[in-house]
């Protein structure tokens, strides 16, 4: 193949660790400038591709780049854009050739979960067709960990350290307080159809007692009497009770808690939060004194407590999702392979992108205890190899120092506009 | 005096280091048994005073006692028990001094915010009038910063620190996010008073146009209307807008907005969480999409991202209340002495408790700026030093690993009970 050059670009929710992928595509296809030219990337994601809106990486300096490594967010900007079928969004599709065309785009690496794993392949399939076929690798990510056959996402790990972190910390605030004050403590967290990132809530409680106790599964219908009963039961065996609440927690109904019934004084229904929910019917029930604490971005945003094993991970899939490239491999994603459980050891391997796209992998029921309310060894030891290793960003002023990209536009060179 | 033994309890709402102090105390009174026999910690704070309820620290390895350096919450338990004026409660204040007796107990070190201070003093009053003096230190602590006299207070440095970080992380999230999702993120954080920690979410914008853009001060009654018009010229500008609110934000009548009116389903007032209140307004009045997180105990109780210049402050005061003592010194309080701000340097001073007692230090006018939506290079020049360095706390299975004591109770010798 002639050199040409590649394009790159963030989807859907972003990460502690995707601008590590990012780092790692970047640095990689460097290192490789007789067989890839520029890496330009999309602005706001595949939307700066539609929109010919292409950002020059190349006139980053090397500490720029580096410097992804530690930053979180999406530093060229995401979106969610969704690209359907072929015959629904088939001039989507020819646009993005056309562009890809138009700056002599033969790589296209696509940085996101289920969703774009589905486009990516697309954009493989239709560029053959139209005569311009592009090598496309997706580079996978999402906090929810839910893509299949790779045996764990990157950015879950790190999201999974940062919420055992924080409710094991807020256990030891309750647990002081309890006497007198706060008794109960409910940690929302994200992961609205698979309760991944509640499962590792409970890699804090290590031993008998240790909190958290109570963890509300979006894949367990939400009992009120037997959740209240347990909190009665916890409080009478150790003064305090600590839970972990999925924000995709349903009632029997299959209705999401969070949408069911609060109300602002217009009587507008409040989006969002089951853990004040959750706590105002501890106060109802039961009537305990609580707080509650909704994590929301700051949990996938956290790059100041990142597993070392992650930003690992989300390394290398960027590293060898160029390697893959350079070898021809088309329609394929980069994947965990867990060798060992103890010590953890894991490689990397290839999946078809066919395999992947338009498949969630959910959690299975024997990682949830038989009662629903709490994780089990084997869901333990699944998790626990996640959140190894700490990886401190540099500080400055008290701060971690992220970086901010100068995103040089690519000008552009198709005369026609594209509506998105 | 003859060697005799000393009392600690921690009081009010904990903190990431409160139990710094608390290593500080006992390590320091360990290496002057001469002059000091055991150092007693009440359980549950002053309640455990009150029932007898003592615990034996000597019972601890030094191992576990140096494991509290690194350990958030309040080890010993603390409680929410104001003890009131003498003539209020002097059944109280004798009972302390009764069991303080019987125990041998010359030494009263309590850790706390402004209240503690008063019940201190008190107690070091009282004990004079009974007969039986005992040397009283307060040990400064509270993550509202609120105390007089001392520059700052343990506890609030690693607070600033951890909402600085957050709010910082969470605004690269959002600004990838914003071409087609989330424009306008809410964060609240503590404060009912004063917006100390509210200002320090101000710490993490170090350039024009770096997120926080808007802070919500407990200080500045809310104006709608001029709130809205700030985040359309931030969106207009920047994109996005991330939105610092603390949870004492008042309306015009002096309410606080978190009580003004959202209900449940069943019509109940649902209690705390201004962020969604907030966040709500932005979507009714200005159609953008949102998202909030309320942090809550995670900001109290992050060791893993402590400030090491407070963890350093929470030890020397601990250290110099033992010292104090020693020497003899009653009723006062050590304080943090600011010498200088570039380069920061300290040194502890001493105060009075009765120019500590019943007064709440505010945030002055001048470190607001006056449009009242953000902070001054003066309260940035005060701020800054109070988060610099970070002091890791050790871990394991990639979780940090804190200290659960024994808390061995001491033999009881009072034959009465007391009801508190």
């Amino acid at each position: 193949m002639a050199k040409m050059n590649a394009f790159y670009a963030q989807s859907g929710g972003v990460t502690a660790v995707i601008n590590t992928s990012a780092c790692a595509v970047i640095e990689t296809a460097r290192k490789h400038k007789d067989k890839i030219g520029k890496v330009y990337a999309g602005r706001d994601g595949i939307i700066g591709a539609l929109t010919e809106d292409l950002i020059d990486t190349s006139k980053e300096p090397a500490s720029n780049i580096a410097g992804l490594r530690y930053t979180p967010g999406g530093a060229f900007g995401s979106c969610r854009y969704k690209l359907k079928s072929l015959e629904e969004s088939r001039a989507q599709y020819e646009r993005l050739i056309e562009v890809f065309k138009a700056h002599n785009i033969g790589y296209f690496f696509y940085n996101g979960g289920g969703d774009s794993a589905d486009t990516c392949l697309k954009v493989s399939q239709l560029s053959e067709q139209m005569g311009y076929p592009i090598v496309c690798v997706h580079v996978p990510k999402t906090v929810d960990n839910d893509l299949p056959i790779t045996d764990c996402c990157p950015g879950f790990g790190s999201v999974a350290k940062y919420v055992a972190t924080s409710i094991r910390e807020a256990g030891y605030d309750v647990a002081s307080m309890a006497k007198t004050s706060t008794r109960v403590f409910v940690l929302e967290v994200m992961g609205r159809h698979a309760g991944w990132i509640t499962a590792a809530c409970g890699l804090a409680s290590e031993k008998e007692g240790e909190p958290p106790h109570i963890l509300l599964f979006p894949e367990i219908t939400f009992d009120e009497d037997k959740f209240l009963a347990r909190v009665e039961e916890t409080i009478k065996n150790y003064g305090y009770c600590v839970i972990g609440v999925s924000e995709g927690l349903r009632n029997k109904d299959g209705q999401f808690l969070s949408e069911s019934g609060m109300r602002d004084a217009f009587g507008h229904a409040q989006l969002g939060g089951v853990a004040p929910i959750i706590a105002n019917l501890v106060r109802e029930r039961l009537k305990l004194k609580y707080h509650w604490a909704v994590a929301d971005y700051l949990q996938r945003a956290a790059r100041h407590i990142a597993s070392k094993t992650d930003v690992a991970q989300a390394y290398a899939v960027g590293k060898a999702a160029v390697e893959l490239a350079l070898k021809g491999k088309n329609a394929v994603m980069p994947t965990i392979v867990r060798k060992s459980n103890r010590p953890y050891k894991w490689s990397i391997g290839v999946a078809d992108l066919k395999d992947v796209a338009n498949r969630e992998k959910m959690m299975p029921r024997d990682y949830i205890t038989a009662d629903g309310f709490h994780i089990t060894a084997k869901c333990r030891a699944y998790l626990s190899p996640l959140i190894q290793g700490e990886d401190y960003p540099p500080y400055k002023n008290g701060l971690p120092v992220y970086t901010r990209l100068k995103n040089v536009p690519v000008p552009k060179k198709l005369k026609t506009e594209f509506e998105v």
